[in-house]
């Protein structure tokens, strides 16, 4: 699989379907996107070459690469990363997302939930998984630098923040740069901060919304992999609001997570191409 | 048809029901809502009582308002309210009121549109109704009083903005307090201000929104009434927005006037308790 | 909290609010629906009356009651049922409803899972639920015995067939009658039987859905408690929509249970007013 | 612009491209779905090509056609059919689609509406569009006879049933294959023939929906383009599902007839793809 994108200019389709031609691979199936206002190509390429690994197709495109002035990634269909999932005190999107990975529905290898809390641990610990604790006691500067070290330690590939209610550091959020998945409980740009479903019911929302996206190091502003929304009336008081919005997070961070596991997203500035 | 907000307290639906079935009323549909968060009730009931005018109904229903310190509406069923239309160079929404007015879906009486471009003039002229064009040429307040004046002398009750593109003078706004109706092209509170969809774009959201409400002091802050999403991809660019956005606001606009018609809007506070 | 049913005439809602308040109650959520095709009148009561017991408030409620020829329910807000999950290879519902159980999200106490097949059991097992494995062997009137059986010695009060492959027998039926709830992997009435998403794919339908829904002796077609859907496209191949499918699957049975242990279910003839 | 279909197998994307390339011409966007259950090729490829004609493209591209034996169309983007609209009583979806055609929003050229009713005659004169009486009288034959000769002499590419409520004749459904347009009132399968709206009701469905689909001879079964649904609870009677699906029809049509305009639909089998 090749993810690719470029500068817009004629013969890139071409060039691509070529050099897949020319591996005797057969192209299953390619999507591709042309951002008009930054004039931007994207694609993404699912192909069958057999006998050749990621690596001997990375060595051979880089000449396409080149000509094109392409940034690309070679990706294998099969990809299973090492993740870890970490949570504060609401378990909705985790238990969703373990029972996920425990049926093998999800293409994750759970190495560790670590959480601020206790609250999860239970269901976490007699599904079979790793449990770690990583409490802010006085320093909230130590326990980041924990969650780092573990983090590496654990040589974690995809971290996916299932209502974790901590803002991480740079250094942490850098480290897995589109590798970091984040679900929020809102339907950003609107209601940032706390108490978002009081402040919908206070404002008479009739829609309300979850988002999921990858981590930078600017609060919520990340790019956007997933939304989704339901509708809502006077008669849904906050407690109301929240479960329907728990219900929410827990799909639409599932989605997000799944699309990241199939190679379908593309990063172009601040927002996402979710080949679908 | 009585539409009723009080304090909470024990005894108010059996004195509303005991004041039907004093009347000889059968209670057709009865909805009510306790908000927990003011301890607000609201109610709306509608009932038929053959012989009985709506004034006749408000005289004698004053007791029971006093005792429970109720603010209280007694409406006829067959309202047609006296409606202008505001428009500007958008003509979607009108195109889909007016011709929901046409065909006697919307039960309103359109005594006038009125514009500050001529884009609709054709249509609305061709279908029968009266055009007003109050264009803003150096003076804006000078066309506010003529806005002004021409709705007292229209004698309107209604005013829907359906894409009216400037903002309101107070002494309108508060002329036709929750009987004003605007679209915003947006979903609240998101993207407030120009080009929403622009902004939409440039943020890579998911899902757009449209957003139909009361109108008030505050720019875009009013009562919301109805809203509505579609979901959207990167494959929308800022005119594919714009586009689905406008069938969006169509329907919203006209759904949020129809729950008018209907008196089924209580306001209270900022929000609604909109009954179905 | 009382549930009401009867013929429609004049001075039901009075009769109610005056019982109400004369057990000095406070009416905290009345909804109310007149069936207008069949003339019948539907209430769901939420009141607070301190001191007094489900079994006290029937009693004095039966004259009422008798008055209005009225079917009701006196039903306590704490209820929690004593339930059996019945599943069989797919385990998408089950892991939820048992995440929802075990967080105490919804208010049931599972009493055992029941499968003709082992795939649950370890999920099951490790989370300290009770798995019984019920096979079908040469007889299947033997296995609906031990069913019927297991169910009647668990004591159980509702049955959530969370993807049971399996007709169940009239007895079973009949036994929990309006109080076991199935999913339906499909957007009843259409794409009745086996293999519903290839036939949806077949068919090129641009939207899928998922029916929970009250068993009836009749298979498929008994009071729809919940519907959603999810847009789908040619994109979607018949596995991508099986996917899609089980996330509203799991979605819409979670959210029918939930309003059947809150007591918003009225079944009328064959359709369900679900209060909400 | 060109629509491409094919067995699928190595090199086609390839070699379209280089076609392209060959004529000095960028690829704007291009989209392709492989149907694994039929192993069949669809693409849709916009390309600027400045100064070639349809004409020429479609001669040059014959020799790559034939070599993958594919069926394909050359389409210009600017097209503008000759269309006819055929109505019966009912009138939203006409009003809706004549609002738009006036707007300059759907570029088609409506050269008449025919309705077998007069209900709409007034709102489609005074917009200035041509009005044809054909009623049945004794002679249902006779009218369909007249209906396809008006067609014929109208010069008529595309045909949009907009709630006309006859059974077309073999005839006519041939002339127009993939050129005529039907909306359906429910969500197809479900539903099929009359009063689906009380049908919905009876059944106490959640969801209601609209299909459009192009016509063939079998009644209700030709290609879906287009579907949408809209939740709705015991509370709407069939007078309200009914206004609530006339919204719904009138969208999906107009969605229907757009992507037909812009070419986005290839027909393959019994279902289409429509690129978006």
């Amino acid at each position: 699989m090749l993810l690719v994108s470029c500068p817009d200019r004629p013969g890139i389709v071409a060039a691509v379907a070529n050099f897949v031609a020319g591996l005797r691979g057969n192209i299953i199936t390619a999507e591709q996107h042309t951002d008009d206002t930054t004039n931007t190509f994207h694609q993404r390429v699912v192909f069958s070459a057999e006998a050749l690994t990621a690596a001997e197709i990375d060595a051979s495109f880089s000449v396409v690469a080149e000509e094109f002035d392409m940034k690309y990634a070679v990706r294998e269909p099969g990809w299973r990363p090492r993740t870890a999932i970490l949570v504060s005190r609401q378990t909705h999107c985790l238990a969703d997302l373990l029972s996920r990975a425990f049926s093998g529905e999800l293409p994750v290898d759970v190495v560790a939930v670590i959480s601020d809390y206790t609250d999860c641990q239970e269901f976490v610990v007699k599904l079979g998984y790793e449990f770690i604790y990583l409490p802010v006691e006085q320093d909230r500067a130590a326990q980041e630098a924990r969650l780092l070290a573990t983090l590496k330690e654990l040589d974690v590939e995809l971290v996916v923040l299932a209502r974790y209610m901590r803002v991480l550091p740079a250094e942490i959020v850098n480290t897995w740069r589109e590798q970091m998945i984040n679900i929020h409980h809102s339907f950003l740009p609107a209601f940032v901060g706390a108490n978002p479903y009081r402040q919908a019911h206070e404002r008479g929302v009739k829609v309300i919304g979850a988002t999921a996206h990858y981590v930078t190091e600017e609060l919520d502003a990340g790019p956007i992999i997933e939304q989704d929304v339901v509708h809502v009336s006077h008669r849904d008081n906050p407690d109301v609001l929240a479960r329907r919005g728990r219900d929410l997070e827990t799909l639409v961070l599932a989605r997000a997570v799944r699309a990241h596991l199939e190679h379908r997203i593309l990063v172009s500035g601040n927002h996402t191409i979710v080949f679908s």
